[in-house]
């Protein structure tokens, strides 16, 4: 804890690393591109799970659990699917001591294993929407490695839900992106900009992908979940039809849509600064943490049960933490918690006994006030309120301020020149992956999203000039 | 839903085939012994971890996630741990499209990983101890398949710990198994006998293993879950030291423990009947299920109406559903609900609302009560928990009625003939391995525990006729 961390300007990229690491959110496994997710880290992405987990419910999905190894056969029944993801398969070729007929491949994603069974449960009409979701972890053989962001093996849910029809599939792929960005922008503090991906970036297999799209703090984008309509593409590579009401046989429509510990790397990059982590209070899995301060050894044991009343008093509201550690200065304490991105600290000291009072201190802002002991509870919650309000005003106001009109293919070059991140440029294209291929090769910027709320606006693709009907969204991102 | 079942007597193990399926609880995969495990099954999979989780967290045991794919070389590390699992493993050779330099496992078990990162965060005796859990998934291959009792891929927990101490680590292991029993006892009303394995029977690797064993329905046993003391096997194998107070290098001593799936199979085995599951309504994903009754198509408005006022009424204090289903009789949903072990059902129709009152019927006896509507909330509540109570009384009889003192070997050897269970066995054992195998190849009980709080007790072998200080549980066994 000694060392200082790099800042975020001098080198944004070991900086995170290093926040990861010495935060003990997670560390590096043994092989390749493994990763372990420590308590800390683990509790931050429960309380994520919680909070989506009852978005799902709400719209009548529910968990369950499909295999992790998948018959490879099953890979190869959607042709778009298997070319996006033979690459990056782990496969099982024996077990039990013996060598396999056929081969197992190490999830990457459940569409081919929980259709094989949706197969078996759709008949009717009647036993349509299957509304299913899964917390697992998925394996994508990775050659480079960043915590959270690029992992050969990443926990994630995957949502996957059949429907009568093409419209309903559709309506749901959306309603799920907006469990998503409700999760983003009211829980994690995230910024996003919503909207559906170019041809090039859709998922191996979908109809559409829409996403949500978010900007780091190093002026890169990060693609923070995805949500597919898949038409009836997987339900003709495996025969799911079900008898209509006017007892025709139609394929289902189905969707499927995750979200990673990826998002774990949003959360550190938008809010983080060169402290440490800024975790946001509604996600933190301490909210606020008490250091009791004493300078003479007699007055320890007064402010040490003090500080224990203190966190009784505020443990049914709020998810506090008593440092009472031995041997180890204030200043010591206050560097670990911000370190951490714990929200709110509490300091609690002789002279603040007296004085019936305790003394906050906001890790966004840095600020310090006082508060009467009485009232600690009630100005804890609303400090948190105000710490979760600031983060995303911030973050937004980030965003906006990197976020560039973008006409003239030069200023295009210009901006995206040079190593670090570009921000989000708004720019015309006429709709030709070849186009999109082009920029992204001369520039390192890829198409992010087609913005939903972008005013129609006539205009010429920023690279070959051909006509464009609205302005989408490049970056170089993650 | 319209053939009836097997009862238990005409075919215990058929009739907990169709039962797994049929009340959804969880359906074959594709692959060999793969399982998938339905919204229904894992909804009461969820009320189990929950259950678990707070028990585990109240010893200050953490969450954390490690990898899925374990290095080859590491299972190496533990000479009996290899041997036990060597036989069941399943093996990545390739991945990213080329061979791997070195084979990876899917987890079998994670004690090896865990140590792994372990060495590296433990450095002195204030790292300790270090309390982790993990909610995952595990292959173990396996030829035959029972849904939830024998599959080659299951979903469990598994805790790992380190201490300073062996006096610690035990004492650690024995409070988890104490978590164990309170979840088997009081959430599952499992009833369960307490104490250690042999050293024939002990997790490979561990120097001690405590587990619960528990009688089904069929008078065969299940072991409920394991809670091992490893002593410093892995610590050894892995090099896992700490400076100690005097600055002295020690081993770490640490506790594995576990508690699967397999435990959904312990449930449904245990309290189910002839008409399909009863669940014991702490664990019941639906605790009520409400099923409005009408003659003519006039009734059905209002009985459905005041159905739904029923079921806001219960809805902040139960979990409860009300089947408004159209097209199907009530009898067909009391059958329904009854296959899925739903504990309690409330019926309502155009006399009871007439009365203001509502139909209790209780799934474990069958017998019917009455309540006025406006007390309907505390009269289920107080039935569920009768039912909890009768549940566990009910189980407990069955276990104590089936559990029996053999002091002759063809007494022993009488009871244990045939195909089905043979109940709980009481027998004096001299505590030789060779025996004990004697004894299993001519009988096939095994041994399933050395109870702790057996009175000590001079005897004889029952096979042998040496010394013995006291009497174990053998059982033909899952």
């Amino acid at each position: 804890m000694a060392e200082k961390l790099p800042t975020r300007r001098e080198d944004f990229s070991e900086w995170y690393n290093q926040v990861v690491v010495r935060a003990e959110l997670a560390d590096y496994g043994p092989s390749r591109g493994s990763m372990i997710v420590r308590p800390y880290g683990y509790a931050l992405w429960e309380n994520i799970q919680a909070y989506l987990d009852k978005g799902f419910r709400q719209h009548g999905v529910r968990n369950a659990y499909f295999p992790l190894l998948i018959p490879e056969s099953f890979i190869h029944k959607e042709a778009e699917h298997v070319e996006g993801f033979a690459p990056h398969l782990a496969v099982v070729t024996h077990a039990g001591g013996r060598e396999l007929e056929e081969k197992l491949i190490v999830r990457p994603t459940s569409e081919t294993i929980v259709n094989d069974s949706v197969k078996k449960w759709v008949h009717s009409y009647r036993d349509l929407p299957v509304l299913l979701n899964m917390w697992n972890s998925v394996v994508r053989w990775e050659m480079r490695t960043k915590l959270f962001l690029r992992t050969s093996e990443f926990l994630w849910q995957e949502g996957h839900t059949s429907h009568t029809t093409f419209a309903e599939a559709d309506v749901f792929a959306l309603q799920m992106l907006g469990v998503y960005r409700d999760f983003a922008e009211n829980a994690a503090a995230v910024p996003v900009i919503a909207g559906r991906k170019s041809e090039a970036e859709k998922f191996a297999g979908a109809h559409t992908t829409y996403t949500l799209e978010a900007l780091m703090g190093d002026r890169r984008a990060l693609q923070s979940c995805t949500s597919h309509n898949l038409a009836d593409n997987f339900a003709r590579g495996f025969g799911i039809q079900y008898l209509d009401r006017d007892n025709a046989l139609q394929y289902v429509s189905q969707t499927s849509f995750g979200l990673s510990t990826r998002f774990v790397g949003a959360i550190i990059m938008v809010h983080g600064d060169d402290q440490g982590l800024v975790l946001p209070p509604r996600l933190a899995p301490t909210q606020a943490v008490i250091v009791p301060i004493w300078r003479k050894e007699g007055e320890r044991a007064q402010v040490l049960a003090a500080a224990a009343r203190l966190r009784d008093a505020l443990a049914s509201t709020l998810r506090v933490e008593l440092d009472a550690r031995e041997g180890l200065t204030p200043g010591f304490k206050f560097n670990a918690w911000e370190l951490r991105g714990v929200p709110l600290r509490i300091e609690l000291g002789p002279r603040d006994i007296e004085k019936n009072q305790v003394v906050f201190a906001r890790r966004d802002t840095g600020e310090k006030s006082f508060a009467p002991q009485a009232d600690a509870a009630a100005g804890a919650r609303a400090l948190l309120e105000s710490i979760q309000a600031n983060l995303y005003a911030r973050a937004k106001k980030f965003m906006d301020d990197n976020t560039f009109r973008i006409d003239a293919w030069e200023e295009f070059k210009a901006r995206t020149a040079g190593e670090g991140g570009a921000g989000l440029l708004l720019a015309h294209w006429c709709g030709k992956t070849a186009c999109e291929k082009e920029i992204q090769e001369e520039t390192q910027a890829t198409l992010r999203v087609i913005p939903f709320d972008q005013a129609k606006e006539e205009g010429r693709c920023v690279k070959c000039g051909d006509r464009s009907e609205g302005r989408v969204v490049f970056a170089k991102a993650y």
